[in-house]
């Protein structure tokens, strides 16, 4: 499984191996105020001297969606990808945003570029009203090539611990809902650069381009999930990032329950139509990889579907719950004819 | 100036420049919570409902420390670094560490070396009784040779706003303390790099090798501070990073005093002078490239340095505070005879 991924170069297998190696190698002592990650998107931290709030933390980077902004030299975007990525990862808590800091290593520092990817995540913090705390830039001429970057960042918010989604209270027949992905968003492009060379991001795709469509930025999903917790009983939350459906939805699920998504109830971007049509993706590489249009997932009781979906336009129904045995899959999608 | 510095490909003018150009693109919005930064070291956030603490963050990197490492296939002790550079910014206010999350990015994942990094991390976070909260992970094939990685963090920490030290309360005939740096820390590789050619590394120097003596770990500063802190008043404290103690003491100095130091009151590491004699460093070079010995500065009241040098071996008076007049240098090194 996911070879055409393998083949572009990144190892899910050594990932996976690396994530148990870090379990060996930290599990000697953890912090007694640590709550643990809600299925490891977020750290939890109590925060000291108040038994009812949590702080939660999450560092990501933007992969090398980078290689392609710096191809385009399009360099205002990639900020608020990391932002919103982050904002979106600790979300799945149920933290609002509190700062956002920054970290941006080059080859060759070049002011005005290194403004313009601060001006991203500034626009970007501000837009999800999280302060831009501070940041680091470093210069390392021997790491990166005097023409490439890299860009990561670390979120901190807040939680009730009475608001973070409790997983263990999905049941079979519930929905999920999903939020729509406006493409790839921030994985997916050492696999999306294999397949689309570098000499056709300014060739038209659609009514945009190549390069547009695979650049369009990450949206944060703060405004919708908000909307949505106010009207109706979210039991659990994932954002669809690396690994996508098939990895991030049975993060916040219980043993016994089973995500199956049909694929017929969302439309997947033409960008990833197309990635799979290239890479002749199959069926497991394309859920795997890519988010294949679905951002976010919401899984709320059915009564509770009809004031979800008025809560946020584009959210639509792209699943249920259903019951699972030892053994089964925790994460079925049902295709499309078409794809 | 820091001629040697940009010889080796380190502009520190750009980096001046890049700030300057960051002050633009954020000046438009800044979060109400935000404190601003004390001397730049740490961002402080206001604690929502709590009037009287403040969240801290820093995030930072280690630099090209990273690609002796990883010439001499040493991987457990850049996370240690990175940590206690992390835990002394923040320090720098007051604050005690609360979390960290590590951002760890290569060219081709080897699970095991990413492994022996992040129980680096660990250690570091356990011996700061700072939980390690999280972290990110990146293959970037493209953006990194299959043998080079790099390595950044962010840290948290909380701060009574009672206890953050107020420059303003700096006068002179105050003493500078300093807590003795056991090497270049996490500054200056760059330079160093391009002075010790890696075939070196293994050479005897001293008792020690050159490759042994560069890798020297970033002590943290938490326990000898948070001892001086309980017997003494300290108004104001630096730690020696990037800029050396010409750049960073500043930071935390009112605009009327100046910090006068007298390096024949503490001991130069024999590494930085190699450096020194190697580059040929001028006088304002070594102290703006290196921490030349000095790794965290406090300033207190003559009648407390007795107490303050009690409570921490190793620390020693560094320098006096005194007046400055408008156009005066803030800091002065007087040098010994010696170098």
């Amino acid at each position: 499984m996911s070879d055409a991924y393998a083949r572009a170069g990144v190892d899910i297998a050594a990932g996976n191996l690396a994530v148990q190696r870090y379990r060996d190698v930290t599990s000697g002592w953890t912090h007694p105020d640590q709550l643990g990650t809600l299925g490891g998107f977020s750290g939890l931290f109590r925060l000291p001297g108040d038994s009812k709030r949590a702080l939660v933390g999450s560092t990501d980077g933007v992969g090398t969606k980078i290689l392609i902004a710096s191809a385009m030299r399009r360099y205002d975007t990639v900020g608020a990808d990391l932002v919103n990525h982050c904002v979106n990862d600790i979300l799945v808590t149920g933290a609002d945003p509190l700062f956002f800091l920054d970290y941006l290593a080059v080859g060759k520092l070049d002011p005005e570029v290194a403004a313009l990817v601060v001006s991203g995540v500034h626009r970007a913090c501000r837009e999800n009203a999280c302060a831009l705390l501070g940041g680091e830039t470093a210069e390392m001429p021997g790491v990166y090539r005097p023409d490439h970057f890299d860009l990561a960042g670390t979120i901190v918010g807040l939680v009730d611990l009475d608001a973070v989604p409790d997983p263990n209270r999905v049941n079979p027949g519930d929905a999920i809902i999903g939020l729509p992905a406006v493409g790839l968003h921030t994985n997916g492009y050492t696999l999306a650069r294999a397949l689309i060379p570098e000499e056709e991001y300014a060739a038209p795709f659609g009514v945009t381009t190549y390069g547009d469509a695979l650049l369009a930025p990450h949206p944060s999903y703060l405004v919708p999930v908000r909307a949505i917790r106010k009207v109706a009983d979210v039991k659990s939350m994932a954002h669809i990032t690396g690994g996508g459906l098939l990895e991030n939805v049975p993060r916040t699920l219980p043993d016994h329950a089973a995500a199956v998504f049909e694929q017929t109830r969302w439309d997947v971007p033409p960008i990833m139509a197309e990635l799979v049509k290239r890479g002749n993706l199959a069926h497991e590489e394309r859920y795997r990889t890519l988010n294949m249009g679905v951002g976010y997932t919401l899984i709320v009781p059915i009564a509770d579907v009809d004031k979800a979906l008025k809560a946020a336009p584009g959210a639509r129904v792209v699943g249920f719950v259903q019951p699972r045995r030892d053994g089964e899959p925790r994460v079925v999608v049902r295709p499309a004819r078409s794809t």
